[in-house]
């Protein structure tokens, strides 16, 4: 029987020339990934069961990104205690303030992952990697422990969904719209601990940045993993940042999935998730009038430089409504200096915009933008749970850079293309 | 009996004369001033009072700027609070996220204070528009309510100390090494409810910026208001910006002064406050060998765009220390766009320090860089006290920018000249 694509590389990170569904397997790791949350929970368990050094110094990465710069004494002392273990182990990839970004932004760019890894992360989003044709998922901390003590991790083999992508995205739809489309249609569960498979003659009209955002935001969909193919642009985005070879792989023809889906990218229209679960996307026509507080353009979802520069498109000449905070934060200091340089940072100050150091920040409900009861947020961050950002009460909406940068301007949820004539 | 400056600014907003140190006075207020964490208490105590509207809507300005963005979700109910407040009451002078900077560089910078103003504020630290030639003060929330409510205060008239300013700085040294310097000599109650004016022919050689910082501190020894004469430079600085219009107040020539001191401004070294009071100022061949972890540069005493100038002067083409963290935080958004056109954030991120959006920050242990036990900060904020920046095991020393920037280059405490071999 054939395999997919994920689970080609689960067989060969386990040495083996075949993996069914549902097997249980021990595979070996190229990248282990922590934040300054979730490490420190690690670092305990390493510490615990007497490991003396991590498996590989170059092979886990450690990204202080969630409550940094520290926003409180706790945030600081989890911050030391992984400097302090990163130091002793001598952690080739440990980013700190003033090195870091967030991290599934960060660890591509520095070519820290590459195509047809096996990596495991403790943060959820860790599944984004899958748009450099990795297997890439997240794990709780004590997998994390497991995985820098000995480089290995055990994993139950996914089944598959295909994604069938074909045509063209219209102006200003974004990779945010196809998946928060998809999961709208398959539900927040729709593709429980199984591989979302991405494939078709459309992919080679998604840019690198949009298939970070898909790949994102597959856990959403309750996915053990997204992933996209191999092409040209991938190879052209890991060249020459590579500390590591990529490798290819591919579905086999007689590969075996759950579902197919077809998605025709051009029939896409601005998708926002609705409070308070990622499915509950909706299109303009059934928006009605939504009035808001706040935006916030970042995330490990949209912090990309693309995403910088369409919500800057949107948002040059233009000032956003009063009473409205609007909060952008750039993923990693490279994208940071690039905004500046092409004055990305002067359109967000003159639109009445803050723009800060790169941080996971409100998101997470962190910092640098939480909400107060009853105030809404149209963010392009990846979930929009209760409380979320802030208190039970308040509402987040999700949507794409365009959407966020125009609800801005408008001072409730708008197109670009409303707010184009204003 | 002659009238020293703040007598005078006192007396004449009080409707008086003459003034005596010690007499009460109910005198008229230019300015009335809070930020998030001080009025939504005043804002309590207002409306306890079943007050309705405040005296003069141009006349009080609220800044949020201590915990935002946003740290929190008490934060976020504060700040809320305030934007609720400010709208009702059509408040001018409210500053908003994406408008905000740090107060005490905002207010100046938008001519919302002016040369012979009489301004309360619910901030310590509003002794900075003393710089000015106003006669301002920090107030508790009560008071901050009372004068939103009446337009007046209470003052009980200080006496005065004199500080005969004379010569002129060496190179790399700043108004931060003058303040120091002084509270070092006369101790953190030297100047004990009483104002501390500045004058002489050494002041023509103080940049305005460097009179902020000295106002600033004033607190710091105790003051009650720190204040200079209005000369050339600061009438160029107030041209263009006034809502209001500048008055000049000039000492009696016969005012008394309870003490004079002598600055040489030629004697005066790279000062830094060791912990835990802005007193213990040491210079140089008393520094010894102090290791640290974190910079901070920025705050209400440091954070103008000569602060970041001198900075990125001493960190231009070097790199920090490995370990280090340096956390740069401009005072206002104005500044922050100024960073970028003459290419200086450039310089802070490529020398490995985080360029923030403006906030107060790590300061007052707020948010954006917050001390692990056992941490070393040195900073250029205005105070040491202990747990200030964090755990109450952390330290930190109160330095100039330029010998903030050096010691993050050199990873201990250092002046700019020891590494500029390096």
């Amino acid at each position: 029987m054939g395999m997919t694509m994920s689970q080609k590389i689960l067989a060969a990170h386990a040495g083996l020339d075949n993996v069914q569904p549902g097997q249980l397997i021990m595979a070996n790791l190229d990248m282990v990934l922590g934040n300054d949350i979730t490490t420190p929970v690690a670092i305990n368990e390493f510490e615990k069961h007497d490991f003396d050094k991590v498996f590989h110094k170059d092979k886990i990465s450690i990204v202080l990104d969630h409550f940094t710069p520290n926003k409180d004494i706790k945030a600081a002392t989890q911050s030391k205690q992984c400097r302090c273990f990163a130091k002793h182990q001598e952690i080739t990839n440990f980013y700190d303030v003033g090195q870091m970004g967030v991290e599934h932004s960060l660890l591509p760019e520095k070519g820290i992952v590459t195509c047809g890894d096996l990596v495991i992360g403790a943060d959820s989003h860790t599944c984004t990697y899958g748009a450099l044709g990795a297997f890439s998922t997240g794990v709780g901390s004590t997998d994390m422990a497991a995985g820098m003590a000995t480089g290995r991790a055990w994993f139950k083999v996914p089944s598959a969904i295909k994604f069938n992508i074909t045509g063209k995205l219209n102006k200003d739809i974004s990779g945010k719209d196809v998946i928060l489309h998809i999961i709208s249609k398959i539900g927040v569960d729709g593709a429980l601990y199984r591989s979302m498979e991405f494939v078709g003659d459309g992919i080679k009209n998604l840019s690198m940045d949009d298939r970070f955002c898909i790949a994102n935001m597959a856990i959403e969909a309750g996915a053990k993993n997204g992933i996209f193919p191999v092409d040209e642009q991938t190879l052209a985005y890991v060249e020459g940042r590579g500390q590591r070879t990529p490798t290819i792989f591919e579905a086999d023809a007689d590969a075996i999935y759950d579902e197919v889906y077809d998605i025709d990218l051009s029939t896409i229209e601005h998708t926002v998730a609705f409070p308070h679960l990622p499915e509950n996307g909706k299109t303009p026509s059934e928006w009605g009038d939504i009035a808001i507080d706040q935006v916030y353009i970042g995330s490990c979802t949209n912090g990309r430089y693309s995403d910088m520069e369409a919500a800057a498109t949107i948002l040059k000449g233009r000032h956003i409504a009063e009473g409205i905070r609007c909060i952008v934060i750039p993923a990693t200091q490279q994208i940071y200096k690039d905004c500046i340089k092409n004055g990305l940072v002067d359109i967000f100050i003159d639109a009445g915009c803050i723009f800060s150091t790169p941080t996971c920040g409100p998101c997470l409900g962190g910092h640098m933008g939480i909400l107060a009861e009853g105030e809404r947020c149209v963010g392009t961050s990846n979930r929009n749970f209760v409380g979320r950002m802030g208190h039970p009460k308040s509402e987040v909406y999700l949507a794409s850079p365009q959407v966020a940068a125009a609800s801005a301007i408008a001072g409730k949820l708008a197109t670009p293309e409303s707010v184009k004539g204003e």
